[in-house]
Parts: C-alpha cells; sequence; structure tokens
C-alpha cells in the first residue's frame, strides 16, 4: 500500500498510520506540500487519484486510490478487532467518525494549523471566535458521551476512536479545555499497545 | 422507527426520508424548530438522543438512537441494493459520504439556508466568497467523477447518489452553475422508482 501524506504533519494522515500501526501493515508513503501555492495536492496527477485534491489517499495494492481519512479507517477496519462486526455497533463508529468530520476537526483541525503554521493575526474576529467555541463544544461533547464510558463505542477500541484522538490529542496544547473523561480517554488510547505518534513536524514550527 | 427532523426541511433529514422511501419502511416523525433560540434540538431530553445537538436522529425500534444523516443511511442501507457488499466499494461509498459532509454540505447547505431563512446581508464579505467558492468547487468536482459514469459508485444507485443529491437538487436554485453531468444525474436519481421530493417548506420562504 502507498499513503500520500502531507509534508507538515496532518491528523488525518496520522489516523490512517495509526491504525496501520496497530494492524501491523506496513507500507510505502509520498509527502506532498499541501502550504505550497498551489498545493502539491491539486496537480492533475494527484486529482487523478482524489478528484477532491486532498490527503491522505491511500493507493492500495491493485492501484485503486482510496480518499477521506474516515473511509480508508472503515476500509482498513473492517473484520478486525478495530471495527465491531455487529450492524448497529457499525453504524455508531461511523455516527462518531461523521462528527468528527462536521462538528471537530473543522474547528480543532484548523485551530491547531493557525496556530503553527498560519498567522492568526490575519483571521477575522469573528471566525476566531467560531473555531475557539466550536472546537470547545465539540470537546465538550466528547466529554459528556464519555461519562461512565472508557471508548466511544460497544466499550472496544475502534477506529472510532483512533478518528477523535488525531487532533483531541492537541487540544489542550492549542488552547482547548480539555476534562477529566477526555483525559483519561486519551491516556487510555496512547496505552494500547502498538500506539504511535504523530510525527515530528520537520519544520520545527509545531512541538507536538 | 422515529425520525427527529426539522420544521424548516432539512436536506440531511430529507437525504433518510429519500432513503426510507426507496425501502418502503414506514416510520412516525417529529418535528423540531431549529431556527428558534435556543434551537428546540438542544434541550436536555433531545440531548440524550444526540449529544451533539442535531437533527436528523432516527430512533430504532428497540430505542437506540441514531445521528448523523449519513451514519444513518448506512445503517438501513447494508444488506440493501443500496449499499454495494463489496468491501471496497462500500469504502468508496464511504468516500463520497465523508467528501459530501465535509466538502459538500458546509458550503452548500449553508449557502441555501442562508438564502431562504437566513440574512445574507449580515453575513461577511469574506464568508460569502467562501460559500460560493467552496461549494462551487464540490460540485465541480461531482462533475469531474461523473465524467463517463451514470452513478458515484459501481454503477448501481446507492446512498453516495441519495446523499450527493438532497443538497445539489437545490444547487442552480440558489446561484451554483450546474454542469451537464450533474444535471443528467440528477434527473437520473429523480427517475429512480420510489423517488420523493424534499417536503415544502411550511413557512412558504423556500420554494422548492
Amino acid at each position: 500500500m502507498h499513503l500520500y501524506d502531507s509534508t507538515i504533519p496532518s491528523g488525518n494522515a496520522y489516523k490512517v498510520q495509526l491504525l496501520l500501526a496497530h494492524l501491523k501493515i506496513s507500507y510505502q508513503t509520498t509527502s506532498l506540500n499541501i502550504v505550497a501555492t498551489p498545493s502539491e495536492t491539486r496537480t492533475e496527477s494527484f486529482l487523478k487519484l482524489n478528484p477532491n485534491g486532498r490527503i491522505p489517499v491511500l493507493v492500495l495494492d491493485d492501484g485503486t486510490p482510496l480518499a477521506e481519512s474516515n473511509a480508508i479507517l472503515f476500509y482498513l477496519a473492517e473484520e478486525t478487532p478495530f471495527l465491531p462486526s455487529d450492524r448497529l455497533a457499525r453504524a455508531q463508529v461511523l455516527q462518531w467518525l461523521f462528527f468528527e468530520q462536521y462538528s471537530h476537526e473543522p474547528y480543532l483541525a484548523v485551530w491547531k494549523f493557525q496556530t503553527y503554521w498560519g498567522d492568526i493575526s490575519r483571521l477575522a474576529e469573528s471566525e476566531v471566535k467560531k473555531l475557539k467555541e466550536k472546537g470547545q463544544a465539540a470537546i465538550d461533547v466528547m466529554e459528556r458521551h464519555l461519562e461512565g464510558r472508557e471508548w466511544f463505542v460497544s466499550e472496544q477500541f475502534s477506529i472510532a476512536d483512533v478518528a477523535l484522538y488525531a487532533y483531541t490529542c492537541a487540544a489542550e496544547a492549542v488552547g482547548f479545555s480539555v476534562g477529566e473523561n477526555v483525559r483519561a480517554w486519551l491516556a487510555r488510547v496512547e496505552s494500547v499497545e502498538g500506539h504511535v505518534r504523530i510525527r515530528k513536524d520537520p519544520t520545527g514550527k509545531c512541538p507536538l
């Protein structure tokens, strides 16, 4: 398999790397410069892999490209312990994967990016307010759901936890408040055998 | 089954209604006022159904609530002709479902909402530009993918088409440009036996 990643650390690519580590699947990587203008993900050759021009893309051994981090997680996790076999539990995993991409990542990931690689002083005040408030609201939804639970779905470590971990692990460092349930869950994810950290930022701008 | 919907037409709820019509599954509906302050989806009783405080929520016959429109589609479509049984094709369906929620709905749905129920004059110029440009980019990605294809995945009508149809069907009416491939695909979706339109806006603000 071949993973298209970015030169600066991407939480969306990290999700895939973390699951591949747990699955002990080896793969090759190509890192694209997504902060270049235009981004290296907008070349004609890359658009053939993902018409939406975004990483990560996982190219399977037969050459088929698969885009969208959480769709890649689902593909890799089918028939493994990282995705429940029960139909309802699978849908509940998807509920959290869609929550992550709609209500969580657009705020936490964007705020993290602006903190380390962007220029917050150039953002409108209303935009800063929106990123902070909606990002915090997403973490608070997680805190509430984790009350009395160890994992997001079915009391087992699944790709719902993998997807939500990727940006939540940086939440406190970029100024969000993280409650006790989320903090304990972050530590739990990190204690699962096979866990790997997001790789270091080669530009040195991000200390995580 | 019981579907929590909104009083004004919601494309995300419509997706579920359209698939339930195709599946010939009967259900009850509760419509909540999402434009009230606070929204009726933020009551303590509704937050027990969806801690993220959003419709649609489908409550299954055993009382289990399921949130996130595209997770609900996946749940309902499993083992039906609306979701391919092949593992890779299922992942490709998910790729388009995540595209819809990340790169499409946040622009097309928000712009449609602002057009009919909001107040565009109160939006910042940069926000209007972002909604229009990113919404158009999403439609253009669809146009490119549909070149030489009838449906989004596996040459069969699936929940990828259902999810993408819900807001794309209103794209031209709210000012986006729709190419020939997308226009032909919209007509194809509408010609599938069992198709139902989004219900009329009781406030009369939206003519669709």
